[in-house]
């Protein structure tokens, strides 16, 4: 049996393109004592894998050249020589871009297979929904009436986060890269307002013009021009959740701009950056919460799927065209539930 | 009896000048029922200051053209129809740039004459030593063994934040202007470290030389270059309290800089502005605290005093000249305590 893999082929400088992946073929391992044979269902493309194309530090250790890239999947065991693991076993780890995965069980999550889409738990229940529910709700604690703003707000995290403020009674406005996006988000989703911001004619007074009372809070998944744009609106005491800065993770040197922290000092705002791992202790309570709201009917989920392995640098380059909407996602094969 | 006031005669662009200020004599009021007369003994001169010359919101409302200047004042009352500040009473309150001051007792505050100087009640035990109390163990939290590094170190806040800092256990770092400065902040008040930010030829590599083990707190008054070294050299989870920006008060366009976010991003840092006021409830547990400190002799507190009414514009521009180690002060009369 075939196991074809993808490896990072060299470092990328600013925008990556498909020569830093290789795909590599070799015979597929087997499930030895206490392992187990995992075949790859679902494959999450995500922003911050980015960051670990460069060398040097960024929130988690780069890829190394020549080896195969990792990041979050759903598989399925297909053999078995663990007993927490049986073969039909649907799981959700930090696995390798591979077919097919040995993994001895460490970091494995098993996952429920009637309560949500597979996938989900790569989306709404896994890092993007995890990230969205702590960085929303521990820093900036959106209040009833409160105007909370999202960049990237049609994008795996920021369409959970709109949802979010909703449910607790603010005012949301999103900024997203596509006139589809951002009917998607005020009729499908619910926000009060949402802004192109690839054709506002001047993303300053679109945001303020949003705004009218101002911003409480903001939940940044991009930074750059949307950022400056918000903390010229900041109320007293605003709160900033730092997520992502998707418009700098190509910069080949640190991006300049205006300088932020006048603005906060003049609001006594508090600015935060946040990985979801900081809250790991507290992840139950968050897929508790997250499904709840879900099955209640309160928190949609959308997805954008592509089908094949062979698919999946593609994928991760849309991202920074702006190509997904919610949670990009590479599928690769159907759970097959076989026991 | 005359009394000599200081109008704000022009708003500056950039940095201000002699011309900004105007002195008018007219006659002396007298206190009416429920009033006192306050003869002015110390001005507080202060950089926040600069923000309300400009028009426009900063931390508090603009100063007008063409009336007095006002701030923190230390003053005697001299003559009095209100009971609760008997002629002989020393106060500490925000007045105008008077010799002599009229008030119905709204915002005075009544300052023992034998705990500290009263000078101190502009100083250590007032503004500049709550926003040090309140700024660094409020947003910073320095735990032992931490490194905290201060900007504008040499200055009201900064001093008593180094010393607060290591009174609490932590590595500490300050940055100054002279060399002058960099032997007190070592030989006088314990500092561990401390830099010539005018004469280091490289910034950056100077605070990471003094800063082997990264940065955990970082307490800023001053911005800019400073700032962005320390950026680069944030622990997991570092706090950054934004305490004053004077690098930029008398910029006339917002700066431009690196922009800091990825660099919170990657240390789950926080940042927050804040202002003294946002405690203003908890004024009273600061005063006791700084004190208790200061009787115990383990806080010092340096003043640079100038003397007479006429140099209250000198001694205001002379804080963006550095010219001042610890609180800038303008002694305008002695405490008489004449009853």
């Amino acid at each position: 049996m075939n196991n074809t893999s993808i490896v990072l082929a060299s470092r990328p400088k600013g925008m990556p393109t498909a020569e830093q992946f290789r795909f590599v073929t070799a015979e597929a391992p087997t499930a030895q004592a206490g392992q187990v044979l995992l075949k790859t269902l679902y494959v999450s493309v995500d922003p911050y894998m980015r960051g670990r194309m460069n060398e040097g530090k960024s929130y988690v250790p780069p890829f190394a050249v020549g080896e195969a890239l990792n990041g979050g999947v759903v598989a399925e065991v297909v053999e078995s020589q663990h007993e927490q693991y049986p073969v039909g076993t649907a799981v959700v780890g930090h696995l390798e871009w591979r077919e097919y995965n040995v993994s001895d069980g460490r970091g494995l999550q098993a996952i429920p297979t009637d309560a949500a889409p597979l996938s989900y738990f790569l989306g709404l229940l896994g890092m993007p929904g995890l990230t969205a529910y702590f960085g929303l709700l521990d820093i900036c604690r959106p209040q009833p009436g409160e105007t909370v703003v999202v960049s990237g707000a049609a994008g795996a995290v920021g369409t959970v986060v709109g949802q979010l403020a909703k449910l607790h009674g603010a005012r949301v406005v999103g900024t997203a890269g596509s006139d589809e996006k951002v009917v998607y988000l005020k009729e499908q989703l619910g926000f009060d307002e949402a802004i192109n911001y690839k054709t506002a004619p001047d993303i300053k007074r679109a945001i303020a013009a949003a705004c009218p009372s101002g911003v409480d809070c903001y939940f940044d998944n991009v930074g750059g021009p949307i950022s400056d744009a918000v903390y010229g609106l900041l109320n007293k005491h605003a709160r900033i959740a730092l997520c992502g800065q998707i418009s700098s993770y190509n910069a080949t040197e640190t991006p300049v701009g205006p300088r932020p922290e006048v603005k906060l000092l003049q609001s006594s705002a508090l600015m935060k950056g946040f990985i979801v791992s900081d809250y790991a202790a507290r992840n139950p309570e968050g897929i508790q919460a997250l499904l709840t709201w879900y099955k209640e009917g309160k928190l949609q989920f959308e997805e954008t799927v592509v089908d094949g392995f062979e698919q999946i640098p593609n994928a991760f380059l849309g991202l920074f065209r702006g190509e997904n909407t919610g949670k990009q996602l590479v599928r690769v094969a159907e759970y097959s539930g076989q026991r």
